[in-house]
């Protein structure tokens, strides 16, 4: 038996995995098929939007000035303008002083007019209108380019795509977009234990894969997953399901199990026999034994077989090389919570702490999980989110604020 | 022209309407298809996880009792465990006094023994074991039932699913799930002056049906969107439009523009007309003429037109609606976040206000968006979220914290 050589850092290691983070190719896709998709464009508009002067409510389209002085007591009186002789079309019309038009939200405004004066404020009689509050001119009204300006980049490349981006797309007439791909990453859980929960039940000494579900489902928000399946702790069949995985197109390899230092603990030997491994052994608890190579130009991820560990090793470092290779930028939003109870770590050691959020009175506490271990997976499904205690960090202290990353991403 | 009879407040407005939110029916889908969706079943586990005591390390099982005393300068000595004449079956063995085997993580521990001593801590002679440190009883083992007890609800009704809830279920061998179904929600947009986006390019006066975009990507993560388009303003056209989609499967309908007071607002008449309208008006803002009838007993909304407003109604009135159908019990958890700027807004009044954050040394700031408006849909864009001023409250004061929804949802 090994022991790990030497233990890197996380920023070293996410320093090296990232170096290797290619950037998927560029797509165009429909607008409204990009939700959830990285922008690999900055988007600019090629129109004002709106395209011109409307009416943001219901009411009557006037000059403001001719509505200066109106009360109550002393209101103002506009005359209706007679369309007699005049295209049915709103936008020959010109006001002149004096005059107004009714008008309704979204329709645009008569030349000469400049403010909307809302029903409420009013009384129309006849084609005679008695105002009782005077409107600043520009009141009620959306300018040409209010919203967007004629070539103002609105989206920045980068950008994750929501719901009301696809609608300013849709609003700016941006048919298509153009999105970063989306990369292909092979999935393998290896070890002689495992069974398929799909393909059998539960039983004696049975342990489930839950690595390559649980990995598939963490992946398949921004990569499409390809679940390989178990392979058994066979050095020549492992080395083979990673050169068979690489020779296809997949384009990162996520391999589980194994990634620790018993006897056949293949997966490290193998990234190394078939290319380069570039560091086995992170400081990170759980997820040690993680590990990360290159093999036909391809990047693998060795993984700890304990689905903790490897859901800790995921966050910490795969979720950001994923996020790398789709060029996304934005950051994810934590949420700051008081520590209701020290956490210890070592200096030198990244921490990846489960814990359960308490609302109390707008502020945030955190509960840890009773129990911990890489073996215990109740102790991620009992937690709303994790933090990280830094390497550099003596662990928290009760009453200090933390970040937790909850699971709602 | 017509004013609103009398706005609701939104509790109001909400209490109706949740009132129709019938749940979905109940469906048992495979557990790695539930990504996303929604317990209809607390979930028990039907074994012990783990189902044996096992190596939660690399290392030696051994009787803790026996190494007590060891340290550098006195260490304990044991002796391997003669196996000669032995089933090459682990369990059968069952380790005495003084005896040990090396054990890898995963593996069940040898009757007898209690405790893992890791490889650190010793030197292994022929069959001979040196052990420098005592391990307690117990120590780097995972006992059965350590994760999950036999009978333990593990994941409760209600609960949304996440990659790690799914991989819980992979590791107890639970191959399927019940979850409450996906309702389909139809989606019109209604407008004389409305073009889709998709069939047409941008142009002098043109406006683009935003609408039906954002609520199809808005409901897609839980619910089945149905998009069916543009429908002008036409009063028999909407009707029809109405009854044919609610003969059809369509659970809810969702009805945008047109749902102000203006002359072409036929949305709420045509619902009155066909059903019962149970309000029209609510005391949110923006958002204001949004509506709700029961036609065919199903759910119709009346939505603004203006996309921010929609947007709005649909956070504050339609989402809470959308979660109450597909059982989501679990709530949107909120950033805090201390306002940098004073939030005007009148009681009576519930306003859905856009921010920007800021994240200053553990802390959020807001940073509301200039312009607003619900013609503004770059107000949006511009934004990390919302925040919802309660219409009990006069606005928000510089300074005061206040509950963000971010838009990563």
């Amino acid at each position: 038996m090994k022991l790990f050589r030497k233990l890197i850092s996380l920023e070293e290691a996410l320093k090296i995995a990232l170096a290797y983070a290619k950037r998927t190719e560029i797509e165009e896709i429909a607008f409204d098929d990009a939700l959830n998709r990285v922008l690999a464009e900055g988007v600019y508009s090629r129109i004002d939007s709106p395209s011109f002067d409307r009416a943001a409510m219901d009411g009557y389209a006037i000059r403001g000035e001719d509505s200066f002085g109106a009360s109550p007591a002393n209101p103002v009186i506009l005359r209706k303008r007679n369309r007699q002789g005049e295209k049915e079309n709103e936008t020959v019309v010109e006001l002149r002083e004096g005059e107004y038009l009714p008008i309704q939200t979204g329709m645009p405004i008569p030349a000469g007019s400049n403010a909307v004066v809302m029903l409420e404020y009013t009384k129309e009689k006849g084609a005679e209108l008695v105002i009782f509050k005077p409107v600043t001119p520009g009141k009620n009204v959306s300018f040409k380019g209010e919203d967007v300006k004629k070539d103002e980049e609105v989206l920045k490349e980068g950008k994750t795509l929501r719901a009301h981006d696809l609608g300013m797309l849709a609003s700016l007439f941006k048919r298509t977009v153009k999105v970063y791909k989306s990369a292909k990453f092979g999935i393998i859980s290896t070890g002689d234990e495992l069974s398929d929960p799909k393909e059998s039940i539960e039983g004696e000494k049975k342990i489930a894969d839950v690595n390559s579900y649980v990995l598939t489902a963490l992946t398949g928000k921004i990569a499409t997953p390809y679940r390989i399946g178990i392979v058994r702790d066979d050095y020549e069949k492992i080395k083979h399901a990673i050169s068979v995985s690489l020779e296809s197109d997949c384009n990162v390899l996520l391999l589980s199990g194994g990634s620790s230092v018993g006897k056949k603990d293949f997966l490290a030997d193998a990234v190394e026999d078939l290319g380069e491994l570039m560091f086995h052994g992170v400081a990170i608890r759980p997820g040690e034994p993680t590990g990360f190579g290159i093999v036909n130009n391809k990047p693998v991820f060795v993984l700890p077989g304990y689905p903790v560990a490897t859901i800790a090793a995921f966050e910490l470092l795969v979720r950001p090389f994923l996020y790398a290779t789709h060029g996304v930028k934005e950051k994810r939003s934590k949420i700051f919570a008081i520590a209701s109870k020290k956490v210890p770590s070592a200096v030198g050691r990244t921490d990846f702490v489960r814990v359960k959020l308490l609302c109390i009175e707008n502020e945030y506490y955190t509960e840890p999980i009773g129990v911990s271990g890489s073996g215990i997976l109740s102790s991620m499904t009992k937690s709303d989110g994790f933090v990280v205690v830094e390497e550099n960090k003596e662990g928290v202290e009760e009453g200090e604020k933390v970040g937790v990353n909850v699971w709602d991403w």
